[in-house]
């Protein structure tokens, strides 16, 4: 009996950290959808390969879901004790990616945000190398983001140059 | 009637807006209470006028309640539309200090950390800057905050230098 209790509290301890990393990835998120919708992002310049407005809000959903999965399933292997360094590398990350936003949909700072999201990128691929050895699902599922902000990179560094 | 349903839903919305900046906050704030008791900073040393350790959760309990509602009386003027600006500015200070706590405790990159920080001292004196026109209170609500970053940068710097 204790030990099926004690399954049962380990396994409600889990998937409360679930949320958690959910919660905190959509925090991260949510300046997105505040910032995102703006006239002045319309009136950009825009390169032919910009992809439509649409397609933002799905993949980063995805991309944001994926993120808390992947923290999540490293987070499982000791908690915060044993995976302090992963998962300040993962946290790093989240901080940079929070603040391209504001950078550049609140304050149209294009070329700070640009420096700034060579930052996150190096950032996601060193949390992406330090989770490999904990777990390569968690890895791979940060894959996907470090391809679409390879692409964020390149597109921000565009709009940067054809409007300044 | 229907001015009165108007002001209710409107007051709805604003109680729902400073629950969002208090979550927000605390997000960031979360990290500080994963991170904070290791043994790692127990063997530090130290200099004399280091505060003791249970002074820093109520401090920073206080600091980022005065924060969200900073942040929530300039919101108030306009929401993200008007003050895109001023809230930029504050959550660029939120996404630095919630990425000084993984860099500090974290990854024990105390020099890193120390630049950061200076990065975040700077980031709030402008914050207090923009509120400043928007709202004195919200501004008068970040000085202790940034009164205790102040001292937490020669901190960090003493810790850094004693330490390496």
């Amino acid at each position: 009996m204790r030990d099926a209790s004690h399954t049962i509290q380990t396994r409600g301890r889990r998937y409360l950290a679930l949320a958690g990393w959910v919660l905190l990835c959509f925090a991260a998120a949510s300046l997105g959808g505040i910032f995102m919708p703006g006239e002045w992002y319309s009136s950009l310049k825009k390169p032919s390969w910009n992809p439509p407005g649409w397609v933002f809000g799905p993949v980063w959903t995805a991309l944001y879901t994926m993120m808390a999965v992947s923290a999540w399933l490293v987070w499982k292997r000791g908690g915060f004790a044993a995976q302090s360094r992963s998962l300040s590398f993962f946290l790093i990350q989240l901080a940079l990616n929070a603040a391209w936003t504001p950078l550049f949909f609140g304050l149209h700072w294009t070329g700070v945000a640009f420096v700034e999201i060579v930052l996150l990128w190096l950032a996601i691929a060193a949390t992406l190398g330090v989770f490999y050895p904990v777990s390569r699902v968690a890895a791979w599922l940060l894959a996907p983001y470090l391809a679409w902000v390879s692409f964020a990179t390149i597109l921000n560094y565009t709009l940067w140059r054809l409007n300044s």
